[in-house]
């Protein structure tokens, strides 16, 4: 790809519905899109190369990670994004090369230094936030900074800043009440000198929380380091943007490379500022976070509404005139099973050089589409060849 | 798969009708099964994702061995099972690890020692096991055991069992007649004891049969030892069994860590036994054989109903309330061509969580399915998702 890719002015669009593939609720009946009213994207699609694509593995349900580094072209097995990493993402910490993350937990220590709540409680987040300034006050490491970030009631994260990190460490988390917790150990020669930082942290907030009983400790888990992603300019030459109203998303497209805009608010918001930074970029990703949240409450009408009302957007998408777009999910994520799922995802990729196969988008339309049911690492292929910024591959 | 599988109480059956596939007889004609009246199947499929697996590599026709180890999630590329191996396992030897297995011709060696028959005139399978008692009661080898059961007319199967031996050897068959026999030769440097074995046992048994002509030597080929396959309750987490009526295919099956059971007689009978262990294990694999015995004889007629016979017996299985059920072949075995084919062959898979496209089971509906054309490999995976027994990969 590196080699083949040519720097043009075609213009991508890559649109994420979140967890947009679904199922019928019942087996005769249609799924979310199916059941959808979407007259623009079915017109799209009766010009769209159709198929369905499966992000990680046949009968594997993808977390957001996998999900959407195969959409921009990595292999979800080959590139792992910790835990960590992604709560760093989440919280829109801006994770360097050199950071470590970490997952904390609030806990409750009892007497006899064994852990009595894993989540103290579930302390307000109010009350969280409170303790993680006095951490990020008083604690201090020999050898590197360190910076906690409070994400929702007991929850917060610890990122680690020095040369020489390694994310090759197991938790200290026990998993289970009535247990002390563990010694953070390496798990590879090289992380030594991070088990010990870990250990240190763990130590003086220990200290430092002492007399803030639920919350008088804190569990370690899930170390991970900024996976060593070649970036969107290397690989495809593309100037590339992303647009998205979620900190995690944001989070994954700063890997890859690309320029996170400020963006406008909801879904409209999120379009206009496609329009108002079309001219800067020649890749543009924007992700559409609702779907997947309306599936996740298995909410049928109200993830087919959310459909809806990006299908009333589409000819502002158009009316820009990109080389190729592509309208797809990261995974499935059925009202009716109200999580994600392996399913297939529908997808469309609509330019000047397609082989139509039907007059709508859904699943179903999607299944016998030219594209066949296909990995979603191929997804960026598809879209630079379509964008003819791709050279001839041998002679 | 390893690391995602949990151990649920949700029950799998995976029902192969060996050589299922088919092709119409003319190309404006249908396949066995789209011809066979399969009520039962065709309301399965109905609610069923429907796709065409493909056993082992485009246009290649796969042995039972390679089958199965694909329909059971192992790559057949990197995992051989020699046919040493297979005929072990055909005549219901239970190999172990450290056994190395061959094939025996009996065959005839001239006066100047030079091989004039291969297969000794064909002796009969009578005769044929006499001599293989002979060779029993009086061939000794030092450092190793030797167990030799008869097959069918000449041939036979020889069992080594001794520590530290290889499969790494040559045959001594010369595969042409007029011709010395060969002896065994290390191909790899480990194999040298292997080799003396295996040419102690020549001598011993040109010894013993000298007297009994035409069978008066033996040739040894496709030396092979048990493949060191994961089994199905490390990497799923499965307590696996397996009802089948030939030899070799529960061999193969006991070499993925399946029990095997003791099967009732006929295609109904191994359907009473799934019934009758139904609450004992969460994974069946049901092997059929009349479909590709009846495709081997290029009898479209009769694998037709034999299909029939197998649809009659679905609304049994479904009443058992398996979680998830795949109804597929190894390999495709058409008539037409009396032999294994490399043709998709047709795949089901019913379970809660299914996207329906077609309201019969054959080729030709499987080939527009939402599966699309896959690699038989994927079926465990999907298998363990439909199942809900896979945690989801990432955050």
């Amino acid at each position: 790809m590196r080699e083949l890719s040519v720097s043009t002015d075609s213009k991508i669009v890559l649109l994420v519905l979140d967890g947009l593939g679904g199922l019928p609720m019942d087996p005769f009946g249609r799924t979310e899109l199916e059941a959808t009213n979407t007259p623009n994207l079915d017109a799209l699609a009766a010009r769209s190369d159709l198929g369905l694509s499966r992000p990680v593995a046949a009968g594997v349900s993808p977390g957001s990670g996998p999900g959407h580094l195969a959409l921009f072209g990595y292999d979800p097995l080959e590139y792992e994004v910790g835990r960590g990493v992604l709560s760093a993402l989440g919280v829109g910490f801006e994770l360097g090369e050199n950071d470590l993350a970490a997952r904390i937990n609030l806990a409750t220590k009892d007497e006899s230094g064994k852990i009595s709540d894993r989540r103290a409680g579930r302390i307000a987040s109010s009350e969280a936030a409170k303790l993680v300034d006095l951490l990020n006050e008083n604690l201090k490491l020999d050898g590197a900074e360190v910076f906690i970030t409070p994400e929702k009631e007991h929850r917060a994260v610890a990122v680690f800043r020095a040369e020489g990190l390694s994310d090759a460490l197991s938790d200290s988390d026990p998993q289970r009440t009535g247990l002390e917790s563990l010694p953070v150990e390496p798990t590879d020669p090289g992380a030594e000198k991070s088990a010990e930082l870990a250990n240190s942290f763990i130590e003086e907030a220990d200290r430092i929380l002492a007399d803030h009983h639920p919350a008088n400790t804190v569990l370690l888990r899930g170390f991970g380091m900024h996976p060593a992603l070649p970036k969107f300019d290397e690989i495809y030459k593309l100037r590339a943007a992303a647009i998205a109203s979620y900190p995690m998303y944001k989070g994954l497209a700063r890997l890859a490379g690309m320029e996170v805009l400020e963006e406008g608010e909801g879904i409209a918001g999120e379009f206009e500022t496609l329009k108002g930074d079309w001219g800067s970029y020649d890749f543009f990703f924007v992700h559409v976070k609702p779907p997947d949240a309306a599936g996740e409450d298995g909410d049928f009408e109200r993830k087919s509404a959310v459909i809806e009302e990006v299908d009333a957007l589409i000819p502002d998408l158009l009316d820009l005139g990109p080389a190729a777009i592509a309208v797809t999910g990261d995974h499935a994520t059925p009202a009716k099973m109200r999580s994600h799922s392996w399913h297939g995802v529908p997808f469309l990729l609509s330019s000047e050089y397609t082989l139509p196969t039907a007059e709508v988008f859904g699943e179903r339309a999607c299944a016998g589409g030219s594209l066949g049911v296909f990995p979603a690492e191929e997804i960026m292929g598809l879209l630079m060849g379509h964008a003819l910024k791709l050279n001839r591959y041998g002679a």
